[in-house]
């Protein structure tokens, strides 16, 4: 009967109500986060549909689950029981690239390699790059604060994001930042949106701020056999005073795995590879690669080379790229994203080791390592329970030791469901009573995306 | 009564009773903005000093005016009725300077170019850097989120704030943010904190993102006579698809104004200069540095140059930074800080000269025109109540024009008191009412600088 209403009170067309089509919906890539049977799955076509959505969940008291396309690993997009689920996949159209004012205006639905793609076209950049950008969203990539392999040196969705509009959870459409180059008019409302997971707001459009095309990048690679020794170059390149345009991570497992799929006939002679990019232009540049190359070999690589053969260089990052979805084609993947200072790069990843062991559990290694944002991977079996628990108790404890050694439990995939016991760790009670009382002040019916990040009060 | 209880609350130095001392504390350097005689000064020395002040200020419900170095330019820091004002200075500590991490952790009473120095020896960079860096300190660039003449390239504060110690209106010492590179657990309560003018909260403690020192910069100064003109360039500029690292605005009048103060013997033959630099380094820095001159001399500079001569280049860049300080020795001066699109920048530029002319009002121009803030100097002659009134009529003006030119009306030296009608104008009331709420959330007993930013409840 509130299905009845709620299509009533919308455009027909925008209610899904095939079950199959329906179960498409239900999760996002978190594995074993829990979710529930929705009340209904809505694919808007314009902010007015989403408002209208968001005024009916009001009145009704009914939850509303946002969802981009569902490339989340922290399971922050799961349905919950009797919600709606809001799909913003046909509101995607790039409104507008101004070159100009170097800034485009996109809808929520419109596909990261999409928006990458149109600004090359112009001679513009938008550089946050999650590995899921062949099929992650901008509005997904706001709602996560998404990173990348270029943020060691470009910074995070957050650091482009210039202005939003946004359905708050009272059903109203406000647009919060501007569109000029500064601005401190007000509180940063659009900042404060951008990582909060759909818990304060559906976001229906984004001005993002651009950059010129840059040179052409060299690429720097180093075989290891040890993840520590890697972790040291790492620490080596910081120390040295480099800003790498990427610093990537890749192990022998997560190699294999990709090499096993897509035949790319990758010549894996080591136990850990390490990927740095340079991008700063001239001679400038040659002298940095070189002194990163100089970095990965006093750290003890192997083999380093400051790679002349563009074709090698893109298949060691297509690689890197696909290393998520190579890997879960092997079982069930937990996948960690702990975020720790560059020096505790080699520490965190021998303390990983040490987990394994322990809870006998196989932990393939990818990692943005240039700001030791790591995304270690908790394979296990298909159907094994016990080799379940043992990896959940693994989770719990990189989280742990990252929050021992100054780190954080999430540096770029969000607290969702996962990583909602991580958080409480991380946070002083105060800070989770400051994030409660925005939560309550933004969203007073307690419509939007509940459970997620923020406990329900019991 | 109450000043006898608050000195019995406190150490007893910390509360300033000489009233030709707290006279000093009275208000910042916004011309016309109102305030009011205080309960007291307090100038503590610790984070627990703060703790103490704001919950005995809870307790009894005064307000707290919390002060940096005293430098705003609209009133933010002003003394209301009955508050207590309370003092940064003493915090003034650098805490640490990690050289691996790229971070520096200090007290909100370090000046801006004494945490420059301290970098600098360290071979890093701090770049935020407001035309009051000789006297502005960290903790009042944090909460005006203050910009300045690199952020063309390089970026607000906000931009550099990774974590805060902030003590809230509740009274509660609080961290916020992280130390690492990247992160994303929970909702971005530095960045919230940052801009907002003290009404929120008091930062006990910043820590900043560095970079590397940057490569030397080349400045190309151009001419003109018009600054419609100068606006064309700076129009060019962006379209040509540069970015500079500067590129500063300064009329006649100003560079009069400094000359006639500091003798620097500045020949200035043209109505209007533009000051752009370079730090892209080698021979393509130098190609970027050519295309900005020849972008000026399209733009019709009557003289263009890309300098060899350092000295040269230092003094006109230091005449830029003087340019307010030496305007404002020949009457009140008002200052506006409007931001505009670039595309607008000539427009806006040739709406203030008709705004001038229409109130009879003497503006001269500062801007750092690469990202559209204009600071346009409303000067008035000494007690003339008339001239007062119609540069008040002009200021608004003003405002109306950026708005309509789809700018922002503050673009760095935040609302205070003098752009709250400004910023009501800018934003929907339902943002407005989003504002009310988290100021309510954060804030519940409201004495945090209230009646700033956003205003009081009738």
């Amino acid at each position: 009967m509130l299905l009845d209403e709620l299509t009533a009170a919308l455009p027909s067309d925008l209610v899904v109500s095939d079950p199959d089509v329906v179960a498409t919906y239900l999760h996002d890539e978190a594995e074993w986060a829990a979710y529930d049977a929705p009340l209904a799955v809505v694919r808007p076509r314009t902010a007015d549909d989403v408002a209208a959505v968001v005024a009916f969940c009001a009145r009704h008291a009914v939850p509303v689950v946002p969802r981009g396309a569902g490339t989340g690993l922290s399971g922050g997009a799961n349905s919950v029981r009797g919600c709606v689920i809001v799909s913003m996949e046909a509101m995607s159209s790039i409104v507008e690239i101004d070159e100009l004012e170097r800034l485009a205006v996109v809808q929520p639905g419109v596909v990261n390699d999409d928006l990458r793609a149109a600004c090359a076209e112009r001679g513009l950049w938008y550089p946050p790059d999650p590995a899921s950008s062949p099929w992650s969203t901008i509005g997904g990539n706001v709602a996560t604060n998404a990173g990348g392999l270029c943020c060691v040196k470009y910074g995070v969705t957050r650091d482009y994001v210039l202005a939003l509009q946004v359905v708050t959870g009272t059903g109203d459409t406000v647009r919060l930042g501007r569109r000029t180059a500064k601005g401190v008019a007000g509180y940063d409302l659009a900042g404060l949106m951008v990582g909060s997971e759909g818990t304060l707001g559906i976001v229906t459009e984004i001005t993002v701020k651009l950059r010129p095309m840059r040179d052409p990048e060299r690429t720097v690679a180093g075989y290891f056999d040890s993840i520590v020794d890697a972790g040291r170059a790492v620490e080596a390149v910081a120390a040295a005073g480099l800003t790498p345009s990427a610093l990537e991570l890749v192990d022998r497992q997560c190699l294999l795995a990709v090499d096993a799929w897509k035949n790319m006939g990758l010549a894996v002679d080591a136990n850990v590879v390490l990927l740095g990019r340079v991008d700063t232009p001239g001679e400038v540049g040659d002298a940095e690669a070189e002194k990163m190359r100089a970095c990965f070999a006093e750290a003890g690589a192997t083999w380093s080379v400051h790679s002349t053969d563009q074709d090698e260089a893109d298949a060691l990052f297509a690689a890197r790229r696909l290393a998520y979805p190579a890997v879960e084609r092997l079982g069930p993947v937990l996948t960690e994203d702990v975020c720790v200072p560059k020096r505790a790069v080699p520490e965190m990843l021998s303390r990983i080791e040490q987990i394994a062991e322990r809870h006998d559990t196989v932990i393939a290694n990818i990692a943005h390592a240039g700001d030791g944002n790591l995304h270690p991977l908790l394979i296990t079996p298909r159907g094994d329970d016990a080799a379940r628990a043992r990896a959940q108790a693994a989770f719990a404890d990189i989280i742990d030791s990252a929050l021992e050694l100054g780190g954080t439990v999430t540096g770029e995939h969000g607290i969702g469901l996962l990583k909602m016991d991580g958080l409480a760790a991380e946070l002083d009670p105060v800070v989770m009573a400051m994030h409660r009382s925005i939560k309550d002040a933004l969203d007073p019916h307690g419509i939007m995306n509940p459970g997620k990040v923020i406990p329900l009060l019991a």
